[in-house]
């Protein structure tokens, strides 16, 4: 049983924003108000929303009570957007009795399509009604989009001073959705900490998780992460905990990036690259992540073949200073490069374990370079192209 | 009918170096040292042929007579790479009487598996008696791997003392094939001109042609891009003519990078993006590949599908500064984006445009910049994947 942060309440309804009847409009909040930390999108055509909470955030000096989350529409390049985000921001303000700057908001679903705010407005009072601490599992299936399944995660940290719990929820299959886009994750602590702790945390731990997975190579316009401390539990993050508490931050946080991950689009397997031996744990992510984002690796991982051309070819792309006679490369722990030439293997019985539901491809270079780096993608199937190919309507 | 240049004479034989027989290695002689400038890929994992061709060049100052070209086996990540390609040029040099640094080899294929020389100096006698002017055509066959055609073009040139002729051939399906990698492009002309201003030219020509193409973003391990001068008409290009041959050039290389988009795996579309309006040109260059490889764009393409969300998404990836609320989309000339919003459209008859072989878009940011790029692409289909999930035997 997932045990909860203290301190938090929930609530999803369906507003009408998409067409299927099906929670899309959900509530968080923090009966403190809780220190707040976000990571956001870096694409340049970024969403209202997150040009919110990036204000909000600032103005309130990292402190939130309310996260208002809709599905359905991305509000994004939108007439409309700013004011949308705003309005129903102040509308929750007002009903949770709270300044606005600590009411925060994301979006997720179609870009381009005016988002009608008063379909939010008039669906607020059903949600106060209906929250409560235990309807966690319900906003987490209210923000899912093309999703097949929820995607929750959480964890119990030992501190110096007590137990404190950590709850996490994500969406996304994949970066990219049929005219939809976004990751959005939404993870609350009952620890007490200062805003600029939590912020050097959640920039660490997502560095290790959500930077860290590709499904397709696009990052969306409303991609948003938030991490919640409201110190609830009464138990203060000290500097000797930090280490303890970032570890499981980060671990929780990779747990989620790896559930959207393996329901990437199309996606029948998740593969974990690692890449070692490289100048700088820099360099090594950069090779990784270009070795994931490949579609020749990931079509021959489809087709459970043990490809390392292909392999070497990505990373001969990523713009990485390396040696390539010096590089092994193993599919499932079997050696099918050595030195960058072709080492022997016994074909057969690799194929079937690349018919395994988990892949590990390792990257090796040798010498004396530190760098190390792991990265999670999916294969690349004709379910993929049959998803992202259908007509919007 | 083609109007090759004069002075050159072309070879193919089956070597045996692939499976299926069909012609797999073929000799391209110029009978006056040619002027030579080569472009090769940029791979950290480069081939044994493309070092040898960038060492040969070096030496001989950019003069060339012959090129040995295989298909069915890359000499890339082998033992004996390096070697093969040695012992083979010399051979070639030995034949034709030349010093062995005017000789230029290339290969395309298989990644990994060692290239078998003797199956070329076998086959190069049969290929010296086979020289002949006319058999151009051959050639071009002969370094087909996974293409479905032949890819040729050639121009004619007048310059202030005379024509001259150009004619070129290339092969490619894709920068990338199941286990295949490369592509390769040898381009002839009979005029007269410096290595240096050669040089010149093919890299400003490349610019606009090939480096402006992506079937899946995959810079493969061979790729090779030759140019030979060899003076046979007896014009010489003066710097007045410079500008006019370049012309030529870049519109001949233009046709040749196109007829690879088009023979993309699984492509059933040419896809033009024209970038407008940005800073520089090079910032429109880079907006322009980052739409060209996104996977969504392309596969919003292949189901007929203005999807203007996608491309606006892309290209706020692209790591350029730009304005999202100046972009203005069009699919085939029909405006589908407005100053980043919505414009209305008639789907239908919109969505029908979309089902011709050849798709244009732009996207025009307003203001001041002068910046512009034209870049080609393929859509992106379920056959694409069934081609390269297959497994490699």
């Amino acid at each position: 049983m997932m045990k909860l942060p203290l301190g938090y309440r929930y609530a999803a309804v369906y507003a009408g924003i998409r067409k299927t009847v099906k929670d899309d409009l959900a509530l968080i909040v923090s009966d403190l108000p809780a220190a707040t930390a976000g990571v956001f999108t870096q694409n340049r055509a970024c969403a209202a929303p997150v040009r919110l909470c990036q204000r909000h955030l600032k103005i309130s000096r990292g402190t939130a009570s309310a996260i208002l989350v809709n599905a359905g529409n991305a509000n994004c390049a939108t007439r409309t957007g700013e004011k949308v985000a705003a309005v129903t921001a102040k509308a929750v303000a007002k009903m949770q009795g709270i300044p606005i700057n600590q009411v925060l908001v994301a979006s997720t679903g179609v870009i381009g399509v005016e988002l009608d705010a008063s379909l939010i407005l008039k669906a607020l009072p059903a949600l106060r009604n209906r929250l409560s601490s235990s309807n966690f599992e319900q906003v987490s299936r209210a923000i899912m989009t093309t999703d097949t399944r929820p995607k929750t995660a959480w964890a119990e940290v030992e501190l110096a001073r007590g137990a404190v719990n950590l709850a996490g929820m994500t969406k996304g299959a994949g970066m990219i959705m049929p005219m939809m886009a976004t990751t959005l994750g939404f993870i609350l602590t009952d620890a007490a900490t200062s805003a600029a702790t939590l912020r050097g945390m959640l920039r660490e731990a997502c560095e290790h998780s959500y930077n860290r997975i590709s499904v397709d190579g696009d990052t969306s316009t409303n991609d948003t992460v938030l991490l919640l401390a409201n110190g609830a539990s009464g138990n203060k993050i000290t500097k000797k905990d930090q280490e303890n508490f970032l570890g499981a931050l980060t671990h929780l946080m990779q747990d989620l990036a790896q559930q959207i991950v393996r329901d990437g689009e199309g996606a029948r397997k998740l593969v974990t690259i690692e890449v070692e031996g490289a100048r700088t744990d820099q360099d090594a992510a950069r090779l990784a992540r270009t070795i994931a984002n490949s579609p020749l690796v990931k079509t021959a991982i489809a087709g459970s073949d043990p490809n390392w051309g292909r392999i070497l070819c990505a990373a001969g792309n990523a713009g990485v200073a390396f040696e390539p006679s010096k590089v092994d490369i193993y599919f499932q722990q079997v050696r099918v490069c050595r030195e960058g030439l072709a080492a022997p293997f016994d074909e057969e019985s690799l194929t079937q374990k690349l018919n395994e539901k988990d892949v590990a491809i390792r990257f090796v270079i040798r010498g004396k370079g530190r760098g190390w780096a792991r990265f999670w993608t999916c294969d690349f199937t004709e379910e993929y192209i049959k998803i992202n190919g259908s007509y919007r309507t």
